[in-house]
């Protein structure tokens, strides 16, 4: 039988995808959700314990008491500041060695990656858990994107890639050649919402979402779901591009089956 | 006497102040406000006409009427779509031959300042007709940037010049570390509006604004005003950090003024 995987679970339904194959297959799973992120609703009747972002020491004791060896993180959990963190003296020990000013999201997730493995826990990504969630190159329902809206995903994934390579964000949203909005510390959703309400008339714009260049695998890839998919037609988008091979789209079928019924495109392509 | 100044008016306070410096110079002067942007009530009672961003022929017939022989761009304009421009014959002409699609703000100014010198106009910027606009380097008002604010500062830089080096936007705002948000079609004030709703616990955040690399120096220049000091205190920031020599500050006294009153820096720095 495969060692216990703990899932460090942020927010979103990726936690539970990640129970749910884990049942399927036989293999034993601890859930360990972050508070403020993970909903204990939506963890099933797994296992699992909630702590403080901040109570690092607790998080490795319980992980430890499961029996848990590998751990696989899940779901975006939002970055607190140090004073909001209240780091407890292991937190507090990992910060006065990396220093938390200069590093972006990747760059902590990163570091949080390599201190576990410092702890003796092996850390995987999710895709190897969870096969076939990375995007595909071409379009995922029967929509496509037309002449306007190539020009709108080339402009865009221009934008995202130089975001990503100052890792601030992964998202931008583009409509007839204007930069509506760029990710950063609000997330998807919100940038989504915000588009819809400086929308422009006509061809309405279009998401991309692709992973930071040297994005560290095993955290937080980009990753569109259902949701998503009602969140852009409800702000006007006529598509979403995602990086094939590094976005995870949770649910494919159901995700191609919204964007046919909203007629809006969802396609894999190529980061610059 | 000075040839007449045309002034090409979109929202803000400074087309206002343009006037007024003409007025105190005894210089001639017309405003051509743009629909939607200007707000003729702001325009004292200056020789002025109104007319929609996309009736190209109309506004240059009216500054020929009006015996304007040198243009200054002041105030920011929302950028439409084609389809809501509603280009006349000549708007249309002039986006025959550009297109519109592959231009950001930038670039599409500075594609309408060489149309309109081919149309016989002088354009100037607005530093030549309102000295002492642009910020000087080091701290405005009585408060300095400390340890953690440099940093931010720095962080700020680094992320609006490579969103500037894309033409997308000229801000951002940093709280400790953490990118809260970039500017792109929504604006400055909508940036710090946003970066008031996400932010996080402890000291506060840094609005950073500088112009973009190799910007068209008559237009859009950034620039700051009370306003920005007053939202910039109501999200709370910790203090503004413009590029010397590059951006406006208008009313600097009454800005510096706002910023002391609100216990918040005011710096000019040099972009990287």
């Amino acid at each position: 039988m495969a060692a216990k995987l703990g899932i460090l679970a942020g927010s979103g339904e990726l936690p539970l995808f990640l129970v749910d194959a884990c049942r399927t297959s036989g293999r034993p799973v601890f859930v360990l959700g972050f508070q403020g992120a993970a909903d204990p609703q939506r963890l099933g009747d797994a296992p699992h314990a909630i702590v403080r972002l901040g109570a690092a020491a607790e998080g490795l004791r319980i992980l430890r008491e499961n029996g848990v060896e590998e751990l696989v993180m899940a779901g975006p959990v939002r970055r607190p500041s140090l004073a909001s963190l209240m780091p407890d003296w292991r937190a507090a020990k990992f910060f006065a060695r990396i220093g938390l000013r200069a590093l972006g999201d990747d760059g902590l997730l990163s570091a949080i990656i390599k201190e576990l493995e410092l702890e003796g826990f092996r850390v995987v990504g999710i895709e190897s858990i969870l096969g076939g969630l990375l995007a595909p190159k071409g379009p995922l329902g029967r929509i496509e994107p037309d002449e306007q809206a190539r020009a709108d995903i080339a402009r865009g994934l221009e934008v995202a890639r130089a975001l990503g390579a100052l890792d601030v964000g992964q998202a931008a949203v583009v409509q007839q050649g204007i930069v509506l909005g760029v990710e950063a510390a609000d997330g998807t959703d919100a940038l989504i919402a915000r588009a819809g309400s400086l929308r422009r008339e006509g061809l309405g714009g279009v998401l991309v979402k692709i992973a930071k260049p040297g994005q560290e695998r095993r955290a937080d890839l980009p990753t569109i779901g259902v949701r998503t998919v009602e969140a852009a037609a409800k702000a006007g988008l006529r598509g979403i591009a995602v990086e094939a091979g590094a976005a995870l789209v949770v649910d494919r079928a159901a995700v191609a089956a919204a964007a046919d019924q909203a007629v809006l495109f969802l396609v894999g392509v190529e980061a610059p």
